[in-house]
Formats: C-alpha cells, sequence, structure tokens
C-alpha cells in the first residue's frame, strides 16, 4: 500500500513536473536565443485579448513552406528523389525513354546527366511520372512510397528528416489558436497523404503546386484522372496566389527559408497588424546541410537582405536549434 | 427578495426549455417529414462512436452549394444583380460600351438584351466588372454592394434571403463536427466578404469560380491585381475538381439544387463509406420561386433523375421547411 501510494506521489510529481515544463517551455528544442524569444513574445501579445496587436482566433493564419522550412531538401527535394524512383519503377512500360531524355541518362545510372537539363528536365520527369493514373491511385503510390523510402545521409525515413523544432513550433502556434497551413512549391498530392500523421496539417490545410485534374465516368463510377498538364506552381510570386485562392486570408505568420518564399514573407508582413516573418537559414553542414546565396535549387540570396533590412527573423539551424530531427521511432 | 427569487426560477425554467428544445430540435424550421429525419439519422449513425458508419471527426466533410441551395438565385444569380450594377457604376469610365453589346443594351435598360447572349455576354460583363482592381479593392466593392442592394421581390438585402432551414442545417453539421464548406459555381471573391458572417463559413472553406491574380508590387507594397482572365469554373464537373484541389478530402455530406451540382453530388456518393446526398427542390411559388427541368440558368433535371434512381434525398420547400427565410433584422 506504502508503494503504491508512493508510485502515485512519484507520478503525481512527475506529472506536475512535465506539465510546468511544458508549460513553461512551449519550444524545448530551440535554444534560448534570439529567434525564440521573438517567436514568444509574438505569440503572447497578439493573443492577449485587450491587447492593441490582439489578433482575433479567426484570423489567426500562419503558413510554412515545407521543402527545407519543415523537412530536409537536401541532397535533392524529397519529391524530386519520388520522381527518380518513379522513373526507374515505369520505366519497363516505357521502352521509348532508353533513348529519350532525361530518362535516358537516369535509366543509365548517370543522375547528373538526368538533372542537367535543369528545371525543364525535372518538370518532365514530373509530369510524366505524375499523371496517367487517377488521384486515388496516386495517393496510394506516394503513400507507399513514403512508408519505405529512405534519406540517403540519415538513414531514416523522409517523414523523420523532418526538422524536431519547426514541429514544436507548429504545435505550439496551433494550441495558440492559429490554423497552420502549409504553402509550397512542392506537389499538392505528393505531400497531402502525409502532412496530417507528420505535421498534424490536415490536406485541406495544405497549399502547393498541381497538375490539371479532369473528372470521369468509369463503368458507373466517377474518378479524378490526372492529366500530364501543369495547373499551378505555388511557388515565389505564385505563394501569395495561392493563400489567395485556397485561404482568402493573409497570414500573420509565415515562415520559410528560400527566395522562392519571398513574396510569401512580403505578401504577409505588408498586410495590416501584427505580423511575424521567419527564414530558416541552412548553416549546419554537420548536422543537416549548410546552404544559402548561391544554392541550386534553394538560394537565400534576396530574401536574405530582405530580412536583415526588415527585421525579420533569421534562424541559425547551428546556433538556434538544439536538436534538428526528432528522436529516432522504434 | 421573493420576486428576484421568482425571476431568477422563471428565467432557470426558460433556460431549461430552450436547451431541451434545441437539444431536441436542431432543425425547428424543418417539418417534421422524411428529409429532416434522414438528416439526423444520418448524422446520428455517422457521430456514433463504435458504429460500423462512424466517420472520424477529421473525414466529417459537408459541402453546399451557394445559389439556389443555401441562398435564393432567383429572378438572377446574386453575382449578376451585382454584375449589372457595377456596369451601370462603371460606364462612365468605359464610352466604348455604349455601342457594344451585351453593356450597350443594359445601359439604355433592355435587360432582356443584355442577356440575350447567354453565357458568353453574362461572362463577358463579369469580366470587364471583375478586374483591373487589386483583391482588396474588390472586397470593398464587394462589400458595400452587399450592405445595400436588396433583392428585387423581397425587399431585403440579399444575404437576408437566405435559407433558414439551411442555416439551421449548417450550424447542426457543425456541433457535430463537420467542417463546411460551400462548392459553389460563384465567384469566390464574390463570396469570401460575407459568408463568415451570413452563413458561419470562413473564407478557407470556400471554393468557387475564380479570375486569374498577378502579385506585384506597387511603391514598394505588394498587391495581387485582379485580371481579365479566369482561372477556373467551379461549376458541374468543375466541382470535384475543386473540391480534391482546395480540400483534398471527399465530402462526406453534399447539398445541391441543379444540374450544376451532380458531378459533386456523383463524387460524395461514390466514395466509400457512409455518404449522403441532398437536392434542394425550388416548388415553391409563393414563397419563393418554383423552377426545376428546364430552368435556363438552374436546371434540376438530370440530378432528379439521378436523385429518384439513388435513393438521395429531395427536399421539397413547399412540403419540408416550415419558414423559407430568417425573421426580417431590425
Amino acid at each position: 500500500m506504502k508503494l503504491v501510494r508512493s508510485t502515485l506521489a512519484l507520478a503525481a510529481i512527475v506529472f506536475v513536473s512535465v506539465t510546468t515544463l511544458h508549460a513553461q517551455d512551449p519550444l524545448p528544442s530551440w535554444n534560448d536565443t534570439a529567434p525564440k524569444k521573438a517567436i514568444v513574445a509574438f505569440v503572447e501579445k497578439v493573443t492577449k485579448e485587450g491587447s492593441s496587436d490582439f489578433v482575433p482566433p479567426a484570423e489567426r493564419i500562419a503558413t510554412f513552406d515545407n521543402d527545407g522550412t519543415l523537412w530536409c531538401e537536401k541532397p535533392l527535394p524529397v519529391q524530386l528523389f519520388f520522381t527518380l524512383d518513379r522513373v526507374k519503377a515505369l520505366a519497363p512500360q516505357h521502352p521509348e525513354w532508353k533513348t529519350k531524355e532525361p530518362f535516358a541518362s537516369l535509366l543509365k545510372g548517370d543522375l547528373k546527366g538526368a538533372l542537367a537539363g535543369g528545371e525543364h528536365a525535372i518538370l518532365e520527369m514530373m509530369t510524366a511520372t505524375h499523371s496517367g493514373m487517377t488521384i486515388t491511385e496516386f495517393e496510394k503510390i506516394v503513400a507507399d512510397w513514403i512508408a519505405t523510402a529512405q534519406h540517403p545521409k540519415f538513414k531514416r525515413p523522409y517523414t523523420e528528416c523532418v526538422y524536431q523544432p519547426m514541429l514544436e513550433l507548429v504545435a505550439y502556434l496551433r494550441a495558440n489558436g492559429f490554423k497552420t497551413f502549409i504553402v509550397s512549391g512542392g506537389g499538392i498530392e505528393f505531400m497531402r497523404p502525409w502532412t496530417e500523421k507528420v505535421y498534424g496539417i490536415p490536406p485541406e490545410q495544405v497549399v502547393g503546386s498541381s497538375g490539371k485534374t479532369k473528372f470521369e465516368m468509369r463503368d458507373g463510377t466517377p474518378v479524378l484522372l490526372k492529366l500530364p498538364a501543369v495547373n499551378f506552381i505555388d511557388d515565389k510570386d505564385g505563394k501569395p496566389v495561392g493563400i489567395n485562392e485556397h485561404i482568402g486570408r493573409r497570414p500573420v505568420m509565415a515562415f520559410g527559408n528560400s527566395d522562392g518564399d519571398l513574396e510569401m514573407l512580403q505578401w504577409t508582413a505588408a498586410s495590416s497588424g501584427s505580423r511575424y516573418c521567419l527564414y530558416v537559414h541552412h548553416d549546419d553542414a554537420e548536422r543537416e546541410y549548410a546552404y544559402d546565396r548561391k544554392d541550386a535549387l534553394a538560394k537565400l540570396d534576396k530574401g536574405w537582405d530582405e530580412a536583415v533590412a526588415k527585421g525579420w527573423t533569421v534562424v541559425s539551424m547551428k546556433d538556434d536549434w538544439k536538436t534538428i530531427f526528432p528522436p529516432e521511432k522504434k
């Protein structure tokens, strides 16, 4: 009996400590440096009723870029790894790819050659692998791939190469009444199968690039077919367009990591009322990757200058984050 | 003191009665006929944990057409009245309209002539009046118009020509964990300025037709400019496309009133799990309007046959609704 009581008492202490700790520190993976202080100060002022900075809950919109902001985008964006794997998987059905670039190089094992055509080559491979099936079939292809594919450096699923400090931030904002959205250049249908599980962000709060789809009846059953045509590119000056089309409100907080996010941050910062913008700066070659101004796929160049000029937060992953990735799953 | 006590007791009784009434009847403006019973039975089964029909809260998506389903679309769709008013307001800036159809007829007071060109004429007037300004400017134009314009027959604001039974239904579904969306052929930017206030549906849950927009910097301030080009038509086979693009889940319940909603209802009905589809049938010439199979702008023809064949609910406004519109605002 005494043991039971002691155990209960201990459990109570542990519970209280954890609760207190959590109440004191919603962002435990962030070092106690300027970015964390700025985030907490901002959230406290906009959620304080009666404050001149108060933002009503319905207007608390926070938008997050995905690649490089919520999860790792190096050595290549995850959707590009997916695309390359799909080209290989579909090659038997496409004998013409053996002699057609960029497919031919890739199938010979020459990744550099396949990517030499730049954005055009990437778009061609994406279009070829992201169309010709129903949205339901594509969802299953993505779900199956993401369940097994591994990051080449970290040797863990891509969905575990997400940034622990950002997971805490997303949860912290939601706990403070924010509706959290992804606004990514990545494919909307590539993200939706897993964002709810990984980030707690449901499909209807994912904004991304998309291909055209077509409604048709197949033996009396309606399907949406993915067509080989671009519908919308949710990148750069497309991000405010996507935000307006999908959300219809201007964000109160916006988070990015590259020039692809600059217009989203500008669009956020320039609206009336309290606004907050943040760039994640990849400067941790040891724990992740270091890249910025000159990066081929994810330049932080104009955005860096504007962040400095406007006083936006720039997070040093090296100095401001205690940990990068979540603990390994058993 | 006794009086105070009695008053408090009376207040308590009234409060209990109202609460009980509400608990018993979430749809007081619906007659106790088959549609109401079917709706309540469906909602009860999909929200009952442990039931084989249970739908988790995150998946409870309900989509509502707007024109003719949530508000009156006769004698003309409200956005068309808005468009006609805008043509008149903008005419001084467009001397060329005096000799150009459909503008010329309208400006001479010949509405029938202006609409003789059908959908093409309507689209031309809409494009001319819905572009050339920023989204913020357009939002104000809509808000100002909707605050003062009156329905020609009912002599009250259009936002009060909404269906009281449907307001109750939207609220009832939300109270049962549904996320309620508008999926309308109407303009997304024409609806968003007022749907939250009128239906409790926030901008991010409004799906509609849209024009293209363009991000640009004006004297260092970012704006989104409305261009004279169609981006997306959220009608007929466009509705499942819009639902997929904006929501990324298939609805559990869908509500419409015309063939423009048929594909949305088919898309809803054909997905796995418990699904519910309903058509509002306009058969009340006295309290509203009577129209269906042969209506020029809102045919309920193929949809009627499919509803009968599939056992979808068809609401008779005349027989199933106690009242049509909310009480007049003071």
